[in-house]
C-alpha cells in the first residue's frame, strides 16, 4: 500500500492536509509519515514574522504571500495563534488571508490548533513545517501572535526571523521591544501612514545601536542601519556580520512589501555565503533532538510508574512531607518501580 | 552551621537576596534550600497579573502592592520579563515600581533574569516564588509582559489571574483577547480615561459572554458580568462558579485600585469556599512535579551518552540519514551506550 507521505511527496493537496491533522495530533501515522518525509526536508526557506499585537502582521503575511507568489515561488503559511478551545484560532487574521490567497494552488495556509503546553504547541510546529518543506514549499512563513518568550522559541525554527512594529502602541512597550529586538533579522515598520512614525523610527534605531553596537559597515554611520546593498559586501567586512534592515510598510495597500521580500532574499543569500545558514540549521535540529528524546523519556517513565503511584507521590507533594525534587530522587533511585 | 533557608525562615533580607540569585542560578546550595523551604510553603496568595504591552501592567502592580501594604499584608512582586541579555530586564517598569516602594521592608521585588528557555524561566519563576510564600509573604504578584502561549503557564502557578487591557491597542488584539480572556479570573481595564474605553469594556463583555455563556448568576442578565457582591452567593448557586468581574482603572492616579483588591480578595475567598485553591494547588504542583522529573530524566540521559556521542548523532540528522525521532529510538533501545 502506498503511504500517506509517498502520496504528499506527489504533491497531493488533500493528503497534505490530512498528513498536517494526523501529525498535529501526533498519531502513529503522523510520526511515521515524518521519519519518512525527514530525509526531503532542509530545502525551504524559514521565515518568522512575529511582533505584538496590533502590529497588523496577519495583513504583512498576506502580502508578502501575494508578492513571493508573483515570483512563481511556492509559499506555506503556519499561523501559530493563542491556545482557544471557544475561537480555535485567529479567526480574523485567517479570514483576512483567505480572501485573497485561497484558489491559489501554490499557497497552502494553517493555522495550528490549541495545544495543552508551549512545548507541545513549538513542537507540533515544527512538524508542520517539516511536512511542508518536504512536500516542496520553498518559502514557509510563521506566524507568531504575541510579544514575549516565544518569540525566542520560534526564532529557533526559522532562518529569518522578522519583527514587526508599529507607531503608538504605547511607552512601557520599549523594555520589550528591547529583548525582541535582539532576534530581528528584519525589523518591520508596518502601518507606516500612522502618525508617530518618525518617533517609533526613531526609538527603535537607537535600541538597535544598543544591540548592535560594535560593528559599522562601511559608508553608514550613527543612527543609519540600512542594509548594505550587496550581501557579499557585509561578508567581506571583518566579522561585520548583518546588521537588521529597518523597513517601512502599509501592508493594507502593499506598500514596501516588495522592498522587504527582497530583504528576506538578501537574509536568505547572507546566511548561505556566511556559513550562518548551515549554524542555524544545526541549532535548530539540535533542539528538535532534545524535545524527541525530552518526550520519549517522560513516555519511558510513564510505563515504568502508574498513573495511581504518580498520584500518591503528588498527595505527599500536596501535603508537604516531600518536595518535588525529593519526590523525583525516590523514582529516580528506583526505589518506587 | 546554620542554613541560608534557616536565616530566611528568621525573616534576613538580605539572606533572601542571596538565596534568590541561588536558586535563579539552580545551585546545589539554591536547590537544598527550595527543599528545606518546601514544608513552609502553601500559605501565600499568588496572583499573577498578565496583559499585552501597552496596558500599563507595571503601574497596576506598583498600585496594588501600595493598597496592600496599607491594609498591612506583606507583599512580594516577581517581574517576569523577556530575556534580554543588555537591557537585564524591564528597567523602566523597575524604576516606576521602586519609587514609590522603595524602603518599605513589608515589599520584595524581584525581577527574574534571563533564561535559555521558556521551561527554564516557568522553572526558576515558581521557584522564586516558592521561596518567597515560604519567607511569609502574604500576596505574590506575579508580573508577566507578553501576550501569547506563555499566559497560560502563568495562570497555572497563579491562584488569581488579572489579565489587564487598555483602550486603544488595535483591533486585531481581538482574537488574542479571547484566548487570554479564558485564564482571567478578572480583567482590569486600565487607561480607563482614554478614548475609547466603551468600545474597549463593550467588546470584551461579549467575549465574556462567548467563554461564560452557560451559567446566569441571579439578577444579572445579557451583557451584565458584575461580580456579585458575597462570594458565598456565587458558590450557592447551582453550578454558577466564578464570573470574571471587569473593573475599570486609571493606575496613573490610583482610580479603582481598591476595588480591584477587594475583587483579588473575594477571589481568594471563593477559591478556598468552593474547594477551588485546593484543585489549583494540586494542577500547580503537579506541573511542578512533571518539570522537576523532566530535567531529573534529562540529567540522567546525560550522565549516560557523552557530548560527543549527543553530536555524532546529531551529525547523523543534519545529514538527513536519520530523522530526530529515529536517534531518539537508537538512543533508548540502548544500541548506543
Amino acid at each position: 500500500m502506498i503511504s500517506l507521505a509517498e502520496v504528499v511527496l506527489r504533491g497531493d493537496r488533500l493528503a497534505l492536509a490530512r498528513l498536517l491533522t494526523q501529525v498535529e495530533n501526533d498519531t502513529a501515522e503522523g510520526r511515521a509519515a515524518l521519519d519518512a518525509l525527514f530525509p526531503h526536508t532542509g530545502k525551504a526557506h524559514l521565515v518568522g514574522i512575529t511582533g505584538a499585537p496590533g502590529t497588523g502582521k496577519s495583513s504583512l503575511v498576506n502580502q508578502l504571500a501575494l508578492c513571493f507568489r508573483r515570483e512563481g515561488r511556492s509559499v506555506a503559511i503556519v499561523a501559530v495563534d493563542p491556545s482557544s478551545p471557544f475561537t480555535g484560532g485567529a479567526v480574523l487574521g485567517d479570514r483576512v488571508r483567505m480572501k485573497d490567497l485561497s484558489g491559489d494552488h501554490g499557497v497552502f495556509i494553517r493555522s495550528m490548533a490549541s495545544r495543552g503546553s508551549i512545548g507541545g504547541l513549538a513542537q507540533a510546529t515544527a512538524n508542520v513545517v517539516q511536512v511542508f518543506d518536504a512536500a516542496g514549499y520553498e518559502i514557509i512563513m510563521i506566524e507568531t501572535v504575541g510579544a514575549g518568550q516565544s518569540e525566542v522559541d520560534i526564532a529557533k525554527l526559522a532562518h529569518t526571523t522578522l519583527v514587526v512594529e508599529a507607531p503608538g502602541l504605547g511607552d512601557d512597550i520599549q523594555a520589550i521591544k528591547a529583548g525582541i529586538l535582539e532576534i530581528a533579522d528584519i525589523i518591520v515598520v508596518n502601518k507606516a501612514d500612522r502618525p508617530g512614525i518618525e518617533n517609533t523610527e526613531k526609538a527603535l534605531k537607537s535600541m538597535l545601536d544598543l544591540a548592535h553596537p560594535a560593528p559599522r559597515v562601511f559608508g553608514h554611520h550613527g543612527m543609519s542601519h540600512a542594509l548594505p546593498q550587496n550581501p557579499l559586501h557585509a561578508v567581506g567586512e571583518q566579522d561585520a556580520g548583518w546588521i537588521p534592515p529597518l523597513q517601512r510598510t502599509v501592508a493594507t495597500d502593499g506598500k514596501g512589501i516588495d522592498e522587504l521580500a527582497q530583504h528576506i532574499a538578501r537574509h536568505g543569500e547572507y546566511l548561505r555565503l556566511s556559513g550562518d545558514w548551515a549554524l542555524r540549521e544545526r541549532a535548530r535540529l539540535e533542539s528538535e533532538l532534545e524535545a524527541a528524546l525530552r518526550s520519549a523519556l517522560m513516555n519511558q517513565f510513564r510505563a515504568r510508574v502508574s498513573e495511581e503511584q504518580f498520584s500518591q507521590v503528588l498527595d505527599q507533594v500536596l501535603a508537604r512531607r516531600l518536595s518535588p525534587s525529593e519526590a523525583v530522587k525516590v523514582w529516580m533511585n528506583g526505589r518506587l518501580k
